[in-house]
């Protein structure tokens, strides 16, 4: 049997801005111990109830993915796993999504920046009011987890690395635990970025940004190979959206980030002429809710990449 | 009210190699018309109950991915829309997956060839018995499905192209809806390359390839814009996989087809260790029921593919 130390709270006063294995731990625990971490949102509490588009351009850019900790881990050593077990969220119910200028897989078409503010259910149970355009399932979950990295110096927090850091995966969500390979005593781990939702790829740069505080579980798992992150999910991760299947827009050609970017394409063009909404708008809802997959990737020299946008939502 | 004509059969000797604008059409059908296709398997029967992987290597490359058809439909002119909607599958129960030299996601890890037969559920309802390692659900779906391109000359059947053909895309199964640019007078529809079960990617180049006999039904919608294949699913995709939820293994870099290869090896690796399985079976195990889906695709410069392996597959 493990033993399970009492819950610890890491308030989100304690938070750094890229990755540094200098950065002294804000607490140290034992393998098995449940901590809660309060999260801040991506933008650092920029955008607030009143924002408007305007705010997006004043997003300062060294006080972005701020992540809370880091939490030191009693044991942990260099060729260990570190297992996070993400327990639950609690969302704020105050959430953003954005078109930042420069930013988003589409950035060429989408030059303007673009605000929407979300105010959901804190539960999470119902879905999230896009304007009268559509209605969306929420699940939240980290955007960010990491440790730190061996290599010295301070690296940004926007790429995600082996050692975790920016995934913005959108299952590592309550149920789920991530497999990160430990690189220096003690993991270092951190956690920030949290959605409320998100769609595989996040195309437009942003989920439905908020703040939340999250209990998860940590634990070592000593000297095994882990050349990449891996997680686990306990069950179904599709079940909030598909039940009214999927409009789908294809890419196919030789090159997987055109093909990417074709198929989005074809699902704002879909939701322009089909939901009547503007182009923007129907971005940042492929962002928040649908998804990218790799239908087909061995018959060269093309490939096929498919655009999943769940029907459910404007219904 | 449509008119559906009476169901006609086209048998599988009137298939083709190749996608050539002259090639004669077999058969005249009306718009709404019901039709059954009778498919080929990818090999054009090479592979039989009592091949071994030494077949591999006589498959010859000239008679492979047959398609049966092409269908002419009357008053299909450029600029339309060809709506194929896919009504039921007749699968034969015999099927191959094999690893073809040359061939793949992972061609330069595995060069040897290997060949797995499966015999099933005709019916498709039982998953189908992969050795001792796994238990396949099965969900028969069209690979190939496509319309004569307007460039003149013949054009490899291998690689997915703008008007459809090999999109090997897994959802292209009863009940989902493609739709398919025309770009010569009359459509000239062909299909084939039948398969019993795949994931999205099909990584190790080939999925539970398998004769059967489809029933569609082709409509047409007059001069609408149509860059890329699409396609609707009338429900949910993935409950045949998902109840006991997935092992994700991910790649994380600049490249996503370098990520996708990195997540696809970690989960080779981790069935050769966790499922003690052989490193060629886990390969073609992973390209029948796992999925590669795009996690991030934004956090320049790097991305993550997440590769999801079902784990109802190993109960």
């Amino acid at each position: 049997m493990g033993h399970f130390s009492p819950i610890k709270t890491i308030h989100s006063h304690c938070h750094h801005l890229g990755w540094d294995n200098r950065i002294d731990p804000v607490v140290r625990v034992e393998p098995g111990s449940t901590i809660e971490l309060q999260c801040l949102d991506a933008s650092n509490g920029h955008f607030r109830p009143d924002s408007t588009a305007g705010a997006v351009d004043t997003l300062p850019p060294d006080k972005t993915n701020p992540v809370t900790g880091p939490i030191y881990v009693a044991g942990a050593e260099p060729g260990d796993i570190l297992a996070i077990t993400l327990d639950s969220f609690r969302p704020s119910g105050f959430g953003w999504t954005a078109i930042i200028p420069g930013f988003g897989l589409l950035a060429d078409q989408f030059p303007a920046a673009a605000l929407h503010l979300w105010t959901y259910d804190q539960h999470a149970r119902h879905p999230a009011a896009f304007g009268s355009f559509a209605r969306i399932p929420l699940r939240p979950f980290a955007g960010t987890l990491g440790v730190a990295p061996v290599e010295p110096g301070t690296h940004s927090v926007i790429p995600p690395r082996r050692i975790g850091g920016n995934l913005d995966t959108r299952d590592l969500c309550a149920g789920s635990t991530l497999y990160l390979p430990v690189e220096v005593t003690g993991a270092l781990f951190s956690m920030g970025d949290t959605h409320a939702a998100q769609g595989d790829g996040e195309v437009c740069g942003t989920a439905i940004e908020s703040a939340m505080d999250a209990t998860l579980k940590l634990d070592l798992i000593k000297q095994t190979p882990l050349a990449m992150p891996r997680f686990s999910t306990p069950g179904p991760v599709t079940r909030h959206l598909d039940a009214s299947g999927y409009e789908v827009f294809t890419g196919v050609g030789s090159d997987l980030l055109q093909a990417a970017r074709d198929a989005v394409s074809g699902a704002i063009d879909w939701m322009c002429r089909e939901q009547q909404m503007p182009a923007e708008q129907a971005y940042m809802l492929c962002s928040v809710c649908a998804d990218l997959r790799i239908s087909e990737i061995v018959d060269m020299p093309n490939v096929v990449v498919s655009f999943y946008l769940p029907r459910v939502v404007f219904e």
